[in-house]
């Protein structure tokens, strides 16, 4: 069996935790592991590591390899040059296993953002699915409803069963409430969970049928000697998801029941619901400090966050930006996303703390002519041999030990000690030691912006 | 005539913004003065500049000093050298007046953290009490009811007129809400302003037959020579309010009505009160978005406040913490404050930007071994020329030009330039031109605290 995990996403949902460039499945929202490498582990339970192949953004790239090479050093991550919905995606990395590994398995497709508790059942209906999907269906799991949610899509079965499965009647949209009743009584319908397994073979032939315009443009890709998706190609195909192109017109769709506990996580409401409360119902993180509220969460990522006498409400900090939202108001956080994207408020983009594939850096203070930065860089790391046109900057050592190219010279600096790096200088920040080495950087210029940077040699593949 | 503006305060009523060693008479919250600053614009108007004293805690005396420079250079701050209360700071301070201008005047005593918006009628009811002072009598002003506040003291009258003021019948603690609204059906009840006019000597008569604990040991004090108030002498007077002390027990009390609109901003919930409200009665200072508030506050000081569907809720968010509270909740701020000062939580004690006579710093990142600010210098001021037993620190200069003496020799430093302080050099850092200075500062050394400080010479009599 080969996986194949869907690690794109706007990070518009969770915002101010997640952003554009750093979306929920990056994000350790319960544990020491992010959801996407949850999920690497969990379908690593059913299969070699070495058959999960992801596919994520250009924008996500870097961060989705650095957590992953973490849990399998050379696995494979494909980056779609284009944003072009579930459909072209799904169908090329069937299109790159059946290329690149010379075979036709089944391939079970994930998405790299929802929680699933118990590995243990997932793996038995990963196991039942095989079974459907190697009889030639598109096998999609589905959750028993346990209540009358609005905000998922249904899926309708017939009772014929296909093994451990159900014959799926139709896909159909997002309910309004009176219907999602009707959906539970009627006792055949499932929430879609967006995970699916088939055969490389068999979604290439439904694709063909029912979608024939994606189908049609396969031909142009060939990652026999290649990772890489060629943009002029790709950007041809349409932007469609999976469901549309091809789940609700095909007739070979079955359906296995997903017995964990799962959540998509979708909304602060999402993770206020699976997060342990305490006697007031509140969920608290961090440091925070409450005064008689209820049912409330209040989430800290670094400052104190004080509440008093709260109800229902949803507080989220942030280095940066601040939510304050009722709990049954935090679909609208994409709203306030949407905004600041129009206003180009970089809040809705990055986080304080940007993080790369050596480490991260966090933008302390701005000002006429300056900026300052902390640097972390990991042990092992180095930053790319650059230059800048604009600015010139200054590294004063905090913790760890630095290894300086400058101008083809080395220089190793301990906490305390500082260098010049002029305008145009060639240099590199190196940390080949044990211990995390952390900077000062002050950057002199005009303008300061992150664009200014010639790379002439870099680890991570950035030239 | 002259004034007395007692500027104490503990912090905690606006915490986060209020701070115990930055208390709500030196926030410019809706204006760009501090309340202080126009508390003393303020009575201004009634007298000379150079006839009003300001009395403060130690804690305070270096930011009300400054503040109050910027409007008066020489103005006197007197600084207690322990918090006692209202009665011995005025008591003393009247003493100071006779003693120093060999005078026996009548004195205006004002808070400094309230919030007055006609200045003109405040000048006319000064005007009407001075008259009625100087019968000899304790005049108090009263703010006629507009709601059953139970918040408040109260004052009853009787029908005897004196000039434009009532002879004072009693004053009452904060009353329930039952007994608050009979009071203003009444009609002869006001709220305690804590504003109040006498002249020096009936004040110090008064003292003498209802506060003889007080009384007896003013004679231990004689500011002929000297505005110092000495700590041993001080401590022996006990802590007690003025109410308490001699305005419940004296028979000399009137009162005149303060028409000017008044609010002792003494709750988030009061600031809201008096802040303007948009359509949907919100109040928005600074960067905020908000989806469908309602009847809220949402107050940033740095970062983006997002807010979606609250309603009868304060936010305020603050570099270092931020307050999450219920409209009508606000007075439990207090419970937050001594919370966290409980827990030596530093929260309650500064802002993370501190505030100093030279200018303020921040503290931008800290970690093992090191410590990072930025430092503002304004125009013309030094920091004492000083040494540091634990720590090294490195400059590098943002904005501006800092002219630095280390060990005898001065350097002048532009943007981008650096120097090292090593441990226990004699250095200072000053700030003699037109522009603000901005560095960055890195300390490193072991233990990182304020307190590693040893001054030779302040231009704010620090050492």
């Amino acid at each position: 069996m080969y996986g194949l995990i869907l690690a794109g996403g706007s990070g518009s949902r969770l915002w101010p935790l997640s952003r554009e460039l750093y979306p929920k499945q990056l994000l350790n929202i319960q544990n020491t592991e992010s959801l996407l490498q949850a999920t690497f582990e969990r379908i690593a339970e059913c299969m070699p590591a070495s058959n999960i192949i992801s596919m994520t953004g250009v924008k996500h790239f870097a961060n989705v390899k650095y957590q992953l090479s973490s849990l399998a050093k050379e696995t494979v991550v494909l980056s779609e040059p284009i944003s072009k919905n579930t459909a072209p995606a799904i169908a090329l990395a069937s299109k790159y296993i059946m290329d690149k590994f010379n075979t036709d398995p089944v391939i079970l497709v994930v998405p790299s953002d929802h929680m699933i508790n118990n590995t243990e059942k997932f793996a038995a209906t990963v196991k039942a699915g095989e079974k459907i999907a190697e009889q030639g269906y598109i096998v999609t799991f589905g959750i028993k409803p346990s209540y009358p949610e609005t905000g998922y899509g249904y899926i309708n079965v017939t009772q014929n069963k296909i093994e451990n499965g159900y014959k799926v009647n139709k896909f159909v949209e997002k309910p309004n409430e009176k219907l999602a009743e009707e959906y539970i009584a009627d006792g055949n319908y499932y929430w879609n969970s967006g995970i699916f397994m088939f055969k490389a073979s068999v979604l290439l032939e439904e694709a063909s049928k029912h979608s024939p315009e994606i189908f049609s443009k396969l031909a142009n890709f060939d990652f026999s000697n290649s990772d890489e998706i060629p943009y002029i190609e790709y950007d041809k195909m349409p932007s469609i998801s999976i469901d549309y192109a091809i789940m609700e017109k095909s007739d070979k769709i079955a359906l296995v029941k997903l017995e964990s506990d799962w959540n998509d996580l979708g909304s602060w409401k999402s993770i206020y619901d699976v997060s342990p409360k305490d006697e007031n119902g509140n969920v608290k993180v961090g440091h925070v400090l409450d005064e008689g509220s209820k049912n409330s969460m209040m989430y800290s990522s670094s400052k104190l966050v004080a509440s008093i006498g709260l109800e229902d409400t949803v507080i989220v900090e942030t280095e940066d930006a601040i939510l304050a939202c009722r709990a049954d108001k935090t679909q609208d956080v994409k709203k306030i996303f949407e905004t600041l994207k129009k206003q180009n408020d970089n809040t809705h983009l990055v986080h304080k703390t940007v993080y790369r594939p050596w480490g991260y850096y966090t933008v302390l203070a701005q000002g006429n002519g300056f900026l300052t930065k902390m640097i972390q860089v990991n042990t092992g790391q180095k930053l790319s041999v650059q230059s800048h046109n604009f600015r010139s900057e200054h590294w004063v050592v905090l913790e760890g030990t630095a290894k300086v190219i400058l101008e083809g010279k080395e220089l190793i600096l301990s906490p305390g000690h500082s260098v010049d790096i002029p305008l145009k200088a060639i240099h590199s920040l190196q940390n080949p030691y044990q211990e995390t080495l952390k900077i000062i950087e002050v950057q002199k210029g005009d303008p300061l912006i992150e664009e200014d940077i010639i790379r002439y040699e870099d680890m991570y593949g950035r030239v």
